[in-house]
Order: structure tokens, then sequence, then C-alpha cells
């Protein structure tokens, strides 16, 4: 039996359980010790186990490994929140710079990541999310007065309608995601309440309505500033709390968030 | 900035954050700090926190104190699951002896408990329920041939079918709970597998299906004894696990069931 340590941190109501330079049996066991420990009764409770090995490289850039494991123990390729989580727990042990950009080793690709403390317990951090392509109109239903499928890696359908508080989210969700045979994430999305400022409700694929959505806050950003209703900066707000996306002109986005450091945990496993 | 240590521990499922002689800073914010910590996403997630000072009393009889505040900040005066997870953080503690018997102060008077170690970070725990009351026939509704409703301190109603897990309870659940004004505890019970055996799926009165219940437990037992189906010592299966059901000739129950150390969580509030 290992003790083993873990924090829990959390990003817009997104949880994870993050362990920094972790032993070589937690990383052989990472799918298994996932399962476990996100069940919410029988373990500490997450969405998600992040691993993270950290090293310098030659340019003296610090680069930080990610390694996410979902609470079903499968692996994810990238997760906003998740590295803005991990990014922050690497703030608290001094392995990256406050406020200076960093790489993380994603198995998508390396991410810029920069972090900047904002008390003893929070932080707020940017992670680049890579190509936001805007792919076309659509016309999946009959609410509001514009939809919009777009690509962030993973596939989502904009829909620009009435405030997102009036949507039955849990009808129209499920049968927006099946209009396409690989499932669609679905963003319900109005203008305001200020200018550049968006509100939103997201039906996650496979997953239900979540609080915020990473790859989400993007697509909606770039939907909403192809209609020409927003600027490149736009702030989205969700019930989990608000993000801010910036939209490059070389097309790709910058989401950036608050986290918070829940609780330090020590398991025998 | 305080820092502040819990023990996450789960009996049967039910989950509960244990805080030991916990600073009087913290006995005076229970309330905020439950609601903070037991936040499944935000917090670390449990179904209440449990505040104990322990003390001896003249006889040399260990007494540890029980305040237990609910996810939503609400104080509970009794709790089967809740009380054998904190004797079993006692027990880590070395403040109560290994297989004695020892007293536990809750706002429902001292309930005699039990606790013996069987692995690292398992224990197995008797509490002493109180009074079981059966009150007598009830005819709420035409699922299988037996209803009895049962005082275990609060209101059950126990109703002998067919298999639960053919039972729709998220729809008679809240029926039958309906059916008295004060709302009703609801058991769904069939005998076996083996002799002295029930299983059992329960809808809790203001919280819906949980995975298992200790008070329902002794509510069934006692239902099923009354009928003269089982013996004075019952076994109750429930989707969160096993718990064991000794009826008295006093009229009282004694609850026993296993519990686990899941891990010590430091946070700073």
């Amino acid at each position: 039996m290992t003790t083993l340590t873990f924090t829990k941190l959390h990003g817009l109501g997104n949880d994870f359980l993050v362990a920094l330079d972790p032993p070589p049996s937690l990383e052989y066991r990472g799918a298994e010790i996932a399962r476990s420990l996100c069940d919410r009764h029988r373990g500490i409770g997450a969405d998600g186990l992040i691993l993270s090995r950290a090293s310098v490289e030659s340019s003296s850039t610090a680069l930080l490994g990610f390694k996410l494991f979902n609470a079903d123990g499968s692996e994810a390729e990238m997760s906003g929140n998740g590295i803005r989580c991990l990014a922050h727990s690497a703030l608290d042990a001094g392995l990256v710079p406050d406020g200076q950009e960093f790489g993380v080793a994603t198995p998508a690709g390396v991410r810029q990541v920069t972090v900047a403390r904002r008390s003893p317990t929070t932080a707020w951090g940017s992670v680049d999310m890579g190509v936001v392509k805007v792919q076309g109109e659509a016309d999946r239903c009959n609410v509001g007065h514009g939809q919009l499928l777009v690509d962030v890696g993973n596939p989502h359908l904009v829909v620009l309608g009435p405030d997102p508080a009036t949507i039955d989210v849990k009808t129209l969700g499920p049968l927006l995601e099946a209009t396409d045979p690989a499932g669609l994430n679905v963003e319900f999305v109005t203008l305001g309440p200020g200018p550049d400022e968006i509100t939103m409700r997201v039906w996650e694929r496979g997953v239900g309505e979540t609080e915020a959505c990473g790859t989400g806050s993007c697509a909606a950003a770039a939907a909403l500033h192809h209609w020409y209703r927003t600027g490149t900066a736009v702030t989205v707000h969700q019930p989990g709390g608000s993000a801010a996306v910036e939209l490059r002109p070389d097309g790709s986005a910058v989401l950036s968030g608050p986290s918070e450091r829940i609780a330090t945990c020590t398991v025998e496993a």
C-alpha cells in the first residue's frame, strides 16, 4: 500500500485531481485509480485525474506533461479547464513562473499556457486551444435565428436564440446531439448582457448539460464573431462562471478563466 | 485563513467528511463550511460534515460528540452510516478501543457504538439505532402483498413485493412518500436470496432513491420479522452494499455495516 497525494482544483465547476511527478506505480494504474478516486461517493470525487511530470527544456522554458484520465478511466486528449487546473497546481508547487508563458505537452500537441495568481487559493489561466474552424450554417431546429457548425478539435453546433434560461436544454440537447452520426456538442447562446459578451448553456456530447465548456466557449465566440455580432475578445457567461475567449488572426483561440484550489488529499492505494 | 483537516469516509456509499476535535472557528461556521466543502464540484464533496469532540467520562468510557451538518447546511439528529464513519475515524486516531463499546452523544441522545478494524482502510461498526416501532398495516398502493408503517424516529412505509429491481422506484417512491402529509421514507423489499436475508431499494423522504439507508434497513427488518418471515438477525442487501440488523427483545435495533476511509484532506478556509 502506497500513500499518494493529490490536489483537487476546479475551473468553472469542472473539477480535477492533480498529481505532480506521480510515482511510476500511479502512471501505470492511472485508469484504475481514476475510476476509484473520481467516484463521487466512494472516492474523493472529480471529473478527471491529471498526472503530470515537469521537465525543463534546453530553452529553459518549463514544460509540463499532461495525461488526463476521465472518471470512467478513458483518456482525454485535451481539456481547457483541466490544463488550467494543472497550471495552477504547478504554480503552487513553484514549477512554473507566475504570469509567463510555458508549454504543456498534451496528446494533442504542446499548448502554450499562462497562469497568474489571484489569491492564496485562486488563479487565472490562459490556454491556447488551437484552431477554431467555422464550417458552415446549419438548420437543425426551429429555435432562434442562426445555427453554425464549428470545429474546435471536436464538433459543435452553436444555436443563437433567446435567453438560454428559457430553453429546454434537457430535451433539445440530446435531439440536436443526435443530428450528426458522430454526435454534436450543442451551445445555446444569446448576446449580452454587455457588449462583446454572450450568455450560454451547453449540452456536451455523451455527458449531458454541464456547468461550463472550454471548447464550447471557443465555438460560441467564433460563431458570434462570424456573424459580426462581437469583436475578437469575447466574454462567455455560463452557469459555472465566466470565461474569456480571444480569437486570434491565425484562426486559433485562447481560452482564459479562473481556477480554485480546493484541498490537498492523501490516499492509500 | 486557517488550515483545516478532514477525513473522508463512506459507509455503504453514504459519504462524510469527519473533523475530530475541530477548532472552535470550525464549529461556529459548521453550516457554512458544510455547504462549501460538501459541494461535489467546488468542494471535496460529501453527503455531510461531522464535527466531533472526544472526552473521557468518569466511568472511563470514551464518549464522542456527534454534530452532523447535511450538505445543505441543515443539522441532522442522527445517521447510522455517519456514526459508523465517525467511529472508524476515531479508531484510526486511537480515541476509541477496537471492538469495545463506547458512547456517541448525538442530538437524539447517547448511542452505544462498537467499531472493529477489518483492514488498514476498512472497519465494521455497530450502532444502537433506538426503538423500532411497527405501527400497523397500510394499503397505499397495489404493489406486492403487504405494507407496514414503521417508526424508527422517522416514518417509514415498508412494501413487501417482487424483486425491487423490477419496481419503478422513481415513479412509485414520490407517490408513496406523499401519502402522508409529513412525508414517508419508502422501502421496497423482497425476501432472500438466503434465509433471514432481504433485498431492498429505498426512497428517502426529501432526497430520492439512495444507495442505502440505515433507518430504512431497521424498518424493513422489523417489518419482515413482524410478518414472521425472518428471525431477529437480518441481513439487508441494498444497491450500496449489505447491512446487518439485530432486533433486540426490548424493541430496539442494532445496525451494523462496513466503512472505508477514502482520504485525508486539508483545506484552507
